[in-house]
């Protein structure tokens, strides 16, 4: 992609609201525009960014044996009314009605339509066990949305839902999917505590939410650093090994600042493994046997022809969301560096432009062909402008690795560039070689 | 995948609501699931044959240099106000009102949307000329949703936008898309004619309707024969080829029956090239002009420093939509074969299972394994049935080859089936291949 002919329209002059850092990048550098309040547009590139998380997040689904699908955006109020949570859920929810006066709404989560998908269709224990998933907007009528896609009102989620015969083989269920969680974050560059949780609205029994690190979090957290230990490359998708994943970071304290209490924390963690830093949520993971298919009548026959409600669990990820966390857990003193699994392009090219020497450029091109070539997606910034204005650009662009065509371009080598590293001078067939890595 | 895991809910009672062959199918093979009037849930069989369709489509767009980004859901009325289309639209518009008692609705459509993003960040000609597009949902209200997803409430729509400085130049923009239709369309196995069209309530000056042929089609044609001859893989995407394309169509007379009159038709083709049929409209391009840039304000400076109003246009392919019109076209004599490009698995494994013997299962079992490690997307059917009741079963999930392991199994060959053609003996290695190619 040649820079002059890529949409990312640069907002200038920040709006007050702006007041974290991610929400200040995202405008500053075309990724997003506020259509509405809390509502925004996903520009080239916000969209490949979010694009390529959303790639991750599946294939981890994926690899725990979810089955993928898709439910709509707009609901029938009637499932609400029978879970009974119409008029629980508040103004939050957004309460539409059609032509024909239908109470409809906008899905904040999909409980309810799960569930009654099911119960129409499942009518044996043969299927269990099961997890389904979908990759959905979704809308939540904030009163006060800000903090740009963190939180906003129209937004893009991975929720999924487990069905079992018992309590304990959805305990499985819930294992598999804390694992594939850990994996996902760890696939995205970041560092994620998975903390024992309240279920608040959802409802259940047992709870985590899944925090990644960020000085700029909203959320103080209290733990073990000991928990950054645990060997999560060392578990396999088999109950016994997840069972004993689940043991291990039970072992480490971690609690968010609502939960604190200084003397349980000293109490638990010797001083030298006390750490205290900030986070974001990113995900919420939901036991809660049969708060939705017992109201809705959702059950099947056993192996001993008994009817069993279904026990359910609900897993949720933010993908709009995390590509702002991302970016507070990346954006480091004026600088960001995408990690490379959701870098916007694979490589940037900077060649040195001036009005009367369009030799860099021309090198540059030259190169870019070339890497196009290998599969490789590359950004080529062929804008007429001072060099120290790109490196400024680029800084905020965040594209992990540069190559820069000027002055110390030789035959034979390139300069070779990863951000918050120093340059070094490379021959392209090297490069090639580490950005395929 | 194995068949007994799988999430195909077959509805056995059909609705009286679905008298088209796509919407019966479409239920029997459990591909989708309504859950409201005109709004479905797309189960796993469906989505992945829709989310092939949308990568087909997306590359295709791709390929025409249109960038990718995605615009809301929910806009703001203010838009559409400004467009003068807020009270002109009728009731097919989905009005809401949310807690601030602010006007949204659910987009119908994003020529408001589209033209609010490009004033607001392209101020001179210089990024001209741009295409973009999205895939995203859209909602329009029908009074009554019926055939299933081809006439449904909710449906997911690839449209894109294009951006010019002058006509002539927006011409070579609608001619690129013109082109990438025809390619989209001939890789998802289908017969299409672009036909002069209406604009209605799009409004504009130039448009076509890509229809695609099926017996059932709710569309009769009129048509000289000869435009299924047009060389469509002669074209480049280079501006002089695309005109002559485009000429190349208008030779040859194509119309549906709004349009048709029988003189005309016997006055501009010859008998024997005359051919009468039916479709499905797939795909709509739009050039309009002016048409909302005016109202709405969106100008760029051009070189001599005139500010001019940009020329848009729009153009939309159902993707939703086409999953269904695929079945039209390819569903014949109860026989369903979908074309390789976007069918649900490459390869289906039939086994014929008794109680007594599993040793063809076991068999079937490690073919599995093998096809898995090409990479190859393999379903098993591990279903203990008997197995003329699997043939009938996979005569309507349509996938294209068969791999059958019975009685007429040896040492060293399969029985090998591809729909609508004769079994044949082929050793595995052989069938691998053919299916890679």
């Amino acid at each position: 992609m040649l820079l002059s002919k890529l949409f990312i329209p640069i907002t200038k002059d920040l709006p007050s609201e702006a007041k974290i850092k991610s929400h200040q990048l995202m405008l500053r550098t075309g990724m997003i525009r506020q259509s509405s309040a809390g509502i925004y547009s996903w520009l080239p590139l916000g969209f490949k960014v979010m694009k390529k998380i959303e790639t991750i997040v599946r294939e981890e689904q994926n690899n725990i044996g979810a089955q993928e699908m898709l439910m709509p955006t707009i609901q029938s109020a009637d499932i609400w009314k029978e879970s009974g949570r119409y008029d629980d859920y508040g103004e939050e929810m957004l309460r539409i009605s059609d032509r024909q006066k239908r109470e409809m709404l906008y899905g904040p989560t999909n409980e309810e339509q799960i569930t009654d998908i099911f119960r129409s269709s499942v009518k044996s224990y043969k299927l269990l066990p099961q997890i389904f998933y979908h990759i959905q907007w979704k809308f939540r009528d904030e009163l006060r949305p800000r903090f740009g896609v963190m939180r906003c009102r129209e937004f893009y989620m991975k929720d999924a839902y487990s069905f079992d015969l018992s309590e304990d083989a959805a305990v499985l269920s819930y294992n598999k999917m804390f694992y594939a969680y850990l994996k996902t974050f760890q696939r995205l560059g970041l560092k994620s505590i998975p903390m024992k949780a309240e279920t608040g609205p959802i409802g259940g029994d047992l709870s985590h939410e899944f925090i990644i690190l960020a000085d700029t979090g909203e959320s103080k957290i209290f733990a073990d650093k000991r928990i950054f230990e645990v060997p999560i490359n060392d578990y396999k998708d088999i109950d016994a090994s997840l069972k004993k994943m689940r043991s291990d970071f039970s072992k480490f304290y971690a609690v968010t600042d609502d939960k604190f209490k200084s003397e349980d924390f000293d109490k638990n963690v010797e001083k030298n493994n006390q750490i205290q830093t900030k986070g974001i949520e990113v995900g919420h993971i939901f036991y809660f046997g049969d708060k939705y298919s017992k109201p809705m009548n959702c059950s099947v026959d056993a192996k001993d022809g008994k009817k069993v409600f279904v026990k359910m669990g609900s897993y949720g990820i933010g993908v709009s969301r995390l590509v702002a966390a991302i970016i507070e857990a990346k954006y480091i003193d004026e600088k960001m560096k995408w990690p490379k699994a959701v870098a916007p392009f694979d490589v940037v090219i900077i060649p040195a432009i001036n009005k009367n020497d369009n030799s860099n450029l021309e090198k540059a091109r030259k190169i870019y062909e070339e890497l196009k070539g290998k599969n490789l997606d590359v950004l080529l910034d062929d804008v007429e402008e001072n060099i120290s204005n790109k490196f400024k650009k680029h800084d905020l662009l965040g594209i992990p690795y540069q190559i820069i065509i000027g002055s110390k371009t030789t035959k034979d080598k390139l300069e070779f560039k990863e951000i918050d590293k120093n340059s070094e001078m490379m021959e392209l067939g090297k490069i090639i070689k580490l950005l395929k890595k």
